[in-house]
């Protein structure tokens, strides 16, 4: 992606890189020190688009901002707490949801109706709102790079690292940029995005095309990275266009509509691979890459399967190349395989071909498996579908953290 | 099950219980001390049922077994090897799968169509067949417990129990017995049964039936337990029904059907729930039952959502009453749920009534959690549809074991 020449990625990345966008981050006391509430504002109404959970059961803040993505199809700002869910709330749940929509609205002197909300923490307890309410009175975006690092660190659940990425590209020879803030890390299965990742740009788009445009992107970048297997109560992309690039309006027929797509797709796909690697205890990032199988969406099913395997993510950790877990993990995908005509790589390394072991240097493996991303190629030979999934290992501190949680 | 009348639970319950088995398990070499090559012998050639695992990339000692199954209709005899799978070992694996049933049958001196094979342990391996064909040569099945408690060992790999059980009930008021041995422990989601399993009777039943009443009860049996997720190439469950109690043929309208799919589904049961609690790294055994859901089969698939959690499987290593993972579980599993109409017990406390928090003690909680059997109870309110499942906890353990399988 960083090849095409229309497009570059920007080197100081972060949320507010393109025209018009404002944030900050602060410490309101859900947590115990670390940064707990966010908020990110536009400085006119933005185009909006997102892609939610699908588990049935979903948090409150999901309903309150799926309301503003689908009715009113604009959004100013966005408010964001970590620390608490707020999921398996009940009605009181709903009702602190909207009364923190509404005091960010207040603050901001914005429409209640542009002010989407997300939440992230730990399930089944009610939000202290206190604390919430004081926080939301302090908020005082930022236009400075100061302003969008305390954003990216306040979303923050057990991540252990910011996750930013922002692209450039040309569009009716202007500059639109396009920039992505995500958090990860645990109850990672997303089917769409079990995550909360928050994209701006500055450029001009109808919310029903960025809707389009995000839901088709989704299927290859965050719906193609797994942590855990378990998919998230909370979990959204939020998309903000303001238009304040300038551009005519994007619309598919638009000389530059695969241009802007690009970079949504660059920065989604850094996002959801910076997830993956820094999922809950992990060293590293695993990517498997399929090719010819019966369709992209088999590829990418035979993908997700070896990625999220316990057994290949614990044969990571532990630099093994056991082979016969990723072709199991292949095997018992569900999709059209024939076992005699599979090659697998580890890296560039041939270790299975026509369904059989093919001798190689374990020493060599070992060396490659000790780096800080591997690579799986899995080739079918039953069509030309192709899909790539990220994942990562599996490690005492997954099992560290998690058996820990709320203690 | 153990209240049926005409049911009881064997006290020195193993393999040979039913009359006229045999059984041995020696160490021929595959592994560096364990007990590796096991063999089990019927009098007379036995009606035969099998199962066998739904992953597309299936081992060569499972194409030979089910010749027997399917073919044969009758088998007397089934040897198993640990340290090898058998599994992605080409043509060549396949010669040596017919070979280890060629020289079997030779050494016992019957059909070789009527012998079974069966292999677990490293994928992609070639199997070493000089150790192999020579411990063949010394297999003196025993009709002692001595036997019997051999080659329950020598069916292991990362198991750290043997796994027996016995039930005798009357058919035509003559005693039959019903036993299983089964190894377990790693690469557990049966999608019929990702595991081996043998069970002997000296019930009189055609194969045709003794199929049937297999297929009926592993639904809810070893296709309800999960480890890990990982379906494996190698796993099947045989049942060898050897007529030795000398009641009438069973067929479904035998007065005493019933009896025998009690006492069968017993065993299937005992045997499943040996595997999940011996999960690789596991301490405790997790059941979850669910109730009130649209059919059985969407009750266990929410079942086994919930075992089969890392989330859950941490929170109930690490004694953590953390029900938001489990209902969080239960909604991505993809049944028909209301929210808002949800129950779940931890034990027999209410944690969760109409999807909200009810206050409980957490003191209490973790006593329970304490525990090496815990039970979850999910009540959906949507219809009457009941299942069970079983896992274990995720450990430090599971990571250690399978991050070093090889080395």
């Amino acid at each position: 992606m960083e090849t095409i020449e229309s497009m570059k990625r920007i080197s100081r990345k972060n949320i507010i890189s393109p025209k018009g966008f404002k944030a900050v981050g602060i410490h309101c006391g859900l947590k115990h020190k670390k940064n707990d509430l966010a908020l990110l504002v536009s400085e006119v109404p933005a185009s909006v688009a997102g892609v939610f959970t699908t588990n049935a059961i979903q948090a409150a803040p999901l309903s309150v901002t799926k309301q503003v993505v689908y009715e009113t199809q604009k959004m100013q700002a966005v408010v964001i707490n970590s620390g608490n869910a707020n999921a398996c709330t009940g009605k009181q749940g709903m009702k602190d949801a909207l009364t923190m929509q509404q005091k960010t609205a207040e603050h901001l002197g914005i429409d209640q109706n542009l002010v989407g909300i997300a939440s992230t923490g730990v399930i089944g307890e009610q939000m202290k709102m206190e604390p919430l309410l004081a926080g939301i009175e302090q908020l005082q975006p930022l236009d400075s790079l100061e302003g969008s690092i305390q954003f990216s660190q306040a979303i923050l659940t057990t991540d252990t690292v910011t996750k930013n990425t922002a692209y450039a590209t040309a569009i009716d020879d202007r500059e639109v940029v396009v920039a992505g803030v995500a958090k990860g890390s645990g109850m990672i299965e997303p089917n769409m995005a079990t995550m909360l990742g928050f994209i701006t740009t500055d450029a001009n788009i109808e919310s029903e095309h960025l809707q389009q445009a995000l839901k088709d992107i989704t299927d290859v970048t965050f719906n193609s990275i797994t942590v855990d297997g378990d998919t998230s109560t909370n979990d959204m992309v939020l998309v903000m266009a303001n238009g304040m690039a300038g551009n005519n309006a994007l619309t598919p027929s638009h000389p530059d509509w695969q241009s802007f797509l690009n970079a949504l797709h660059a920065v989604a796909r850094d996002l959801a691979k910076m997830i993956a690697k820094d999922g809950e205890g992990a060293t590293k990032l695993i990517e498997t890459k399929v090719t010819g199988a019966v369709s992209d969406e088999e590829a990418r099913k035979i993908a997700k399967s070896v990625v999220g395997s316990p057994l290949v993510k614990t044969a990571v950790f532990g630099c093994d190349a056991n082979w016969g877990r990723i072709i199991a993990a292949v095997g018992y995908s569900g999709a059209t395989i024939d076992p005699d005509d599979i090659k697998i790589y580890i890296g560039t390394t041939l270790v299975v071909e026509n369904g059989e072991p093919i001798p190689f240097s374990e020493d060599e493996l070992l060396i490659y498996l000790k780096q800080h991303e591997v690579k799986f190629v899995v080739e079918l030979n039953q069509g030309t579908g192709e899909g790539t999934a990220w994942g990562c290992d599996l490690t005492y501190d997954y099992v560290q953290i998690n058996a820990t949680y709320r203690t």
